[in-house]
């Protein structure tokens, strides 16, 4: 979207406009901090290419990394929102698309803790348009199917959603999305993270390890990044077409 | 504590003030509308009853409830405030218990869907207080073990905490809890729902079933509610006691 | 209400809803600390079970108590939200309720500072639903004829409503509504504060007497306390009664 | 204070900054709109005459008037802040005199409806500045004592402050103050206003007379207003230099 | 607006509403620190007379003053709102003026950091109330000619109107609106300040001469400020009278 | 910035941080709707590259563009914040950066309108940190020195920086900077847009031309674009390199 020009862009009020919002967050010392906008950012490319919709310009900065998934505030690089600004920034951005003629917004989340004001974001928008305005969002691995998941854990256990940080998955996609940005040489092997059943702040140094990598990379690849996002970009374009001749 | 007088309760600032925090929302046609907060103070007094510490009046108010974890808007009954009234409140609260001399905050949650929102309180707070100040927050269902779902879940399978809602778990704390309150005739049996790979406004209204439950409460019992309560509140005063003393 | 299932509820959207809201506030050495919500409460239950009306949960946590009409920040146990905090609390649930179908509000206050936020929140509202929404707002005291002042006060001079804290009129209404709450034997003598016609900040220590008594409670009976929650009972339903058919 | 150069005021910050508040709101048709901001504005500059304050220019927008104290938003002419517009605009205020060095700050308020924000703000910036600032805060018409109060309503009874709108105390006081404002012929008997135990809304149009006058001026004169004046003054003067040379 | 009755106040508004803005900012050792509200009142009563409109109370707090065009913060006397209270003041006063049935707001302002802020809140008022409300803004200096300012800057260079404070024009106007507040002994020559090209924080106090002039006043006289003003009043009556009528 | 690791980021903190900020506004047919952070980011890059400071990820999307100096709302692609919600971004983005360990930090303006919300974020973050926190900001067109422009408008005069908008500096700079983003045959000549002299809500469809461009960018060139750049950064990396070694 960013690259139309005014006129170009009048045109595609009909279509999605999907909204990537990502993080600047530390994923250990083998990837940039700007993994999670990489992701949501390559996802949204792949969606609209198949629903001809248009990709506004990704927030980039998203809510603070909880401790445990994620290093929090502990690693430099972590640059956060408060959850009141990033979910303000959404309404706000909502209220511009629907003040451009655009009817259907997507909304690619590429980062676990923004979830909450997303979702926040939409109730508030939605309570203001109501039928006019349809509203989705998703994380990109909430699509994917057991089988994917098991495909990808072909040679290391999955440590759960929370601890793949900086890990298996995210790993591949960056290997496929953006090989150039991964430093292949750095992933290291970890002691997996335990999760814990409560949070304490302040939060203590010594939580997760100082590399800030949660559970291992080793084992990740092109090929499977290419298999995530296949299977979630499918599984997403089929939900969204539904919409699209609404 | 509110039925403390305040030379009473001056006596006690050394020790940890619990704030339990609940909802308004729908429970199906067996359960009030206040279950989360019966659960989240019952959890309280007994945690306090082992710590010696106070229990604050419960935010009875929580955070608006999604719609696929126990159906959000669409009934009536769910009263919510928004993410950020809430979180306000929390804020203001710790400021007050700091003022009044406390050190040691537990907020305990009955309700998934505040966790994001007590989270963002206690991180602004923390920034405020900083080493002075210990704030610690835990959702009653994240302590259990597996051995004790399991337990629970020996007559029906476990559909996952998202489903989780108005069934085995909770009405058998709430008969465990407060039986007057459990209208168990009208327990009744349902198709699970599934869970859903993405959020879409507004909200449809068949998303969940028309009678509000997720999961079948059938196979419910005190004896379960029991033993949900004695494990959940045993294994948070081993971690709350480790802070007793400092 | 909160103890309705959702179904129960819904059926009794034509009535009013009554929310109390109380505060957690020094009282003296002989009354707890949520005097002012017990009584709100109590309040509007007889209201409500005269006019089939809903209570809904009470606010327990209120406005600021100003120093010379309760004490203010100067007791450990005052635990107050800010004046915006409040008013937000009640905007949002007046949205809710009338999300939910009620058409009727009526707010029972039991805490004299909470009055100027009540009103701001009920004005805001107001403007936002126009002729479809009635609110209504009164305070315990308000409704009493100066007959029945009299009579409660046939022992002690009436000191004023401002002073009237911990006093004879919020004792007597304690022991007819929560006898198991009062200290009767730490009922102190002492001598009346006097009022102030100017407010200076900080707040000094010594300005109110150290118990946090600003009136004796000497005098006080359930009896009296019959027949101040009797008279502004009657009073109150009689207002509202006019609306109920509406 | 306006009528300075930034260095004549930079002189002055060991004195008290007295800042007026008013209102804008229908008095009658024999009184203008800026009743509440001439009275309050008239005390000032006499109390910083006494005193070599310093008067800061005038806040003319104050609160929302109440129905029954003013007649509220049943007037044109009656243009109002919000409850927090206000307040925010007093902290940020202190926060401006606190920068220029000045530690001592008087509100002399005008506006009956203004008084909770005055404190609310008062509240806020104390937590901020703590000893190192003194605030203090007045009506005009409390520093009154009864023989004045006898002394002025010699005529007719007393009707209460709260209907004491428009009436001879503000008639008389503008009358002293400033005669040129005051239409005299224009005043008119009424019929007194009864005073109501509750507060709904939306506002009945006919709750108070049609003329906004609660409680009739007649009997007002410029000496009564200068009796007034003078008696508030001097009592002020006497609270306020207590702290001038500390 | 502000001496009116409220019955007076109700006849006019078929009219324009005139709210002028101004600041508290320090002018130097010969102006007072009230200039830009002199000025933006005396054009707005020399446009009401023109066009029988109505003045409503200036709010005479204005947004803070930059460093490069006034002195910011440097100087004692300078007394701001941030912007976001100003915009809060100016969106609640046209509502109220709205409510009150006026469909016309000219907003005079005086004092140039106050423009954004301006804008933001017609912008925002705009959004709610569309085409049934006329806003129109302008800063005094806009109007006029470049004839006018050759005229004006006969004797002395024109240095650009940021570095146009407490010089020539401002000079001259308030010698013409209001003599006496003109301390005409103490204008100094002073070197200009020189434009820069950047904004830096924290201030650097050596940033503008110590006086707080940035260009000199000297070649001052009420004939130049009669000038601008009949340049200013005449071209601003001239763009609203078109609206009058409609 | 958005590339490093957390720990190649951590090693720079003794180095500016530069946080471009541009916007999504129209740029007549032949410019992509990301000019401005395109612009802003290109700065950003070469200052950095001289300073071997650290570039943050731009924030695309900026405050409303003004009718009169770009199209405001009145062209679809232009999506904007409120002038609240870019300042809180700023603001804690700066929190942030200081969390993280920076000291100096500049922000590169793109985009006319946002300057004021830039400097109100720089004035409250400066008021937090005092003199432990650099903060600069510039727009890129502010140290362009006469000779420069005089360079650029060689065939065409300069018709002011507020009509300079898809015109001849823009298009130069986006050709030098990002040629495959300009459409070179959709170049069009339109008569100059007149500046006005006051500001009108709503705003009228026909106050600019309906191609968006104020003013032709005939004569741009790369070769201009570069000139510009040049300048412009040897100018800003003059200036910030005076406080890289303090």
């Amino acid at each position: 979207m960013e690259k139309m020009t005014w006129m170009e862009f009048a045109l595609k009020t009909d279509a999605f406009v999907i909204l990537p919002i990502g993080s600047m967050e530390q994923h250990g010392p083998h990837l940039p901090l700007n993994v999670d906008s990489v992701i949501a950012e390559n996802f949204a490319f792949r969606i609209a290419e198949e629903l001809d919709a248009v990709v506004a310009p990704t927030l980039k900065y998203g809510y603070k990394s909880k401790p445990l998934s994620g290093g929090g505030p502990l690693f430099p690089g972590t640059v956060d929102l408060s959850g009141l600004t990033l979910q303000t920034n959404i309404i706000e951005l909502i209220d511009e698309f629907y003040k451009d003629g655009f009817r259907k917004i997507f909304i690619m989340n590429g980062h676990y803790e923004n979830e909450a004001f997303i979702v926040e974001a939409l109730d508030i928008a939605s309570q203001k348009y109501g039928d006019s305005l349809l509203l989705i969002t998703s994380n990109w691995w909430e699509p994917l199917s057991q089988e994917t998941i098991d495909a990808v854990f072909n040679q290391r256990p999955f440590p759960g959603w929370a601890l793949e940080h900086a890990a298996v998955t995210e790993t591949s996609l960056m290997m496929y999305f953006a090989p150039d940005l991964v430093r292949e040489e750095r992933i290291i092997d970890t002691k997996g993270t335990e999760p814990c059943c409560y949070m304490k702040y302040p939060i203590e140094q010594d939580i997760i390890p100082s590399t800030g990598v949660l559970s291992t990379a080793f084992s990740s690849s092109a090929e499977k990044g290419k298999l995530l996002s296949d299977t979630a970009v499918k599984k997403l374009v089929s939900i969204l077409s539904q919409y699209c001749h609404k």
